[in-house]
């Protein structure tokens, strides 16, 4: 009988092979209630993991009541928020819907969303599309009448624009426009510009042979205006990479990691669906204005950090030495933690190349077994987010250790049990 | 009275603050005969310094003859060639006419130029656009039927097209493009992806406000296929923000480097238009086949050096870790290339900073007098051209410093004289 090291090797040999080879396309943009599993129309998606309505961060507070409004679930905030206790509208975590969210992650009915097929195993993860660029957005848990209107624009006009130039390109390539990307100052979690202008120029062709539409002119303008744009697609992308990886008994590696400004939750392969969580740490960093500072900030959240989960973000920084600024890092800082990263990782990824350290591959498949051994845990990029809304600063965060200690304790009690 | 070394400092200085405020905005797109100062109909531009017909390495005597050909001076090669003998078609290099070109540097009268304004000092520079990607270009000493049908359709089709997109947008600030791109991956002379998707975000909104013709719709496919289209707007950004600083009296500083496949040309700033040669090096690099190797290989040609010239290319390796790929070298050795430009200039340009070197200033204004003392020479990123003409390769060279030996005593004779 094998015993259970090397049937965890195994294991974690096989998930990893199923992330690596995981071949991310952008295949359609569409309304989520067309397309985004168990979607309804009074439901609201939240970045993970689970949390009740009462129990929210003002960010994602914020974001399900002003999506109550956009969807006309309720015509007052006081009504939305009564709705949302009573359970006449519901929320669920954006991951129990094979789908992520940037931020507070707020996904409903009509959000347009970036549809991503892995066309290695078939299928499918979504992401609402970019807000654009701007301190007071939705994802960053703040609604007022000129944000519902840029959602109202971005589902009846822009979207179906997106949509057409889409299936006029073809299926997009992401996980190329990944490997370039990285050469090009982006770590493909605070920075995607040249992610996002690699994708535009495989769509531009596609978006001027179209008949010049006051929407055409004007989904272009947005385009060229929303630098990282393609953050969203990125984040879905990884998603589709790991999804196959679930479920993968015996393995320990992690296939999701999400903060909801509350808690930090993991989960792992060989455990099914259950999150494992600790409380979301403080975000270390940059703040944009003066004003703001540490007592203003929510405790770090968002979707996002399934990039980090696929070897990207905070993984990969030398890649993105403009983004060590925010934290008045170095790039000698930014190698060590990446080297900190390949202690806890299964594998390298030689789709994913590091520039600065001499195009060595990518740390990829964080292995909770490592992370707890080493006590080192994975080091994220990320957005500061104000306690009641809005973005603040940029910086980067360490998951906290008890997710993975729990969870390790849960893999040792199923193995054994 | 002042003693000549304080009389160099402060000329040096002169020149240097010249070029550092340098502002190269792109402003128009115009046949040569149209913008370049003593553009004449029989008279084709080379990259410098001067040669005569008879003398020119294979890639310029292939060049000036394809120019002929495309502008009708000849029917045949044959032609061409005895009318270049004789004189009847005459040949100039580019930089006497406030102009640069890539490679060969071939520009004829109905070449189109990019034409860019130094909007500090109000002087212009020129150089031809891009032919787009391919090993087979006039640029590279190749002419044939498709050749010339790619500078007509340029000439007829294209060039009115970013004209057009051009008076739309206004002046598209060139410095500000390389600031972004040498985040981004770009050292803005081997590799200029970055600052060609940064051009064309500027552009993209302005030519999808055009009618949609045919010429448009072609025109934005060649531009998105053209991933280092912005180059040669760069090498007339570099020649437009050195105009200004030519003839400071008593300055060591250099302000033009290029390269025929022959010699080896420098100018300096208090010399005047003379240029100071040596034998052109032989470039060391990749190949890209496996059938061409160093015996193929023409040596070191074109006024793509004026990029080091401002500080760019070979100065900020580091800056474009892919370009380290073609000679097999790391960020290490790149560092240390940029640290041995630091020796050799004057100042640092807070314009353009070094991500992977935590945001150094670049080396800026190489002074022959650091040259010559060091004997440490310019580094400079570039191609390979076949002694026969047609792209093979790319990598580096070191300029050689016979050519800094002559002007420095030609300096010392003046001063003293």
């Amino acid at each position: 009988m094998t015993d259970l090291k090397t049937r965890i090797e195994e294991a974690n040999g096989k998930a990893f092979d199923i992330l690596r080879q995981g071949k991310p396309q952008i295949v359609d943009v569409a309304p989520a209630i067309e397309v985004v599993p168990g979607m309804k129309p009074n439901l609201i998606l939240h970045s993970a993991p689970a949390i009740a309505f009462a129990e929210m961060c003002g960010p994602h507070r914020n974001g399900v009541i002003g999506a109550a409004l956009f969807e006309g679930l309720a015509a007052t905030a006081e009504e939305a928020e009564a709705k949302l206790l009573s359970g006449e509208i519901e929320t669920a975590p954006c991951h129990h819907h094979a789908t992520v969210g940037a931020g507070a992650g707020i996904t409903s009915a009509s959000t347009p969303m970036m549809v991503i097929e892995n066309t290695t195993y078939g299928n499918r993860a979504y992401s609402c599309i970019s807000e654009g660029g701007g301190l007071r957005l939705l994802k960053w848990g703040w609604y007022d009448q000129g944000v519902i209107d840029t959602l109202r624009w971005q589902a009846d006009h822009f979207a179906p624009v997106l949509k057409a130039a889409l299936a006029a390109s073809g299926p997009i390539d992401l996980k190329n426009i990944i490997s370039r990307a990285v050469e090009m100052g982006d770590e493909c979690h605070n920075r995607s510009v040249a992610s996002t202008f690699l994708f535009l120029k495989e769509l531009y062709p596609h978006l001027a042979a179209m008949e010049l539409t006051e929407d055409v002119r004007a989904s272009i303008k947005f385009l060229v205006e929303s630098e990282h744009f393609l953050l969203h697609a990125i984040m879905a992308g990884a998603k589709s990479m790991l999804m196959p990886a679930e479920g993968t008994e015996y393995s320990t590696m992690v296939t999701a990691m999400a903060r909801n400004g509350v808690d930090f939750g993991i989960k792992v392969s060989g455990l099914g669906d259950q999150w494992f969580t600790a409380p979301a740490n403080d975000v270390k960093g940059l703040f944009f204005r003066a004003e703001w500072g540490y007592e203003d900030a929510a405790p770090d959240l968002g979707d996002s950090s399934i990039t980090e989960t696929v070897g990207l973000g905070g993984f990969i920084q030398p890649c993105a030495p403009t983004v060590t600024q925010y934290v008045d890092g170095s790039l000698a800082e930014a190698i060590a933690n990446t080297n900190e990263m390949f202690e806890i990782c299964i594998g390298t990824n030689p789709d994913v190349r590091i520039p600065a350290m001499d195009f060595a591959p990518a740390p990829l498949g964080i292995d909770i077994r490592k992370v707890v051994k080493t006590g080192i845990t994975p080091h994220i990029d990320t957005a500061i987010t104000h306690k009641d809304g809005g973005l603040i600063g940029a910086g980067e965060v360490r998951a906290p250790i008890g997710c993975f200690q729990k969870a390790l304790k849960a893999f040792g009690e199923k193995v054994q049990g």
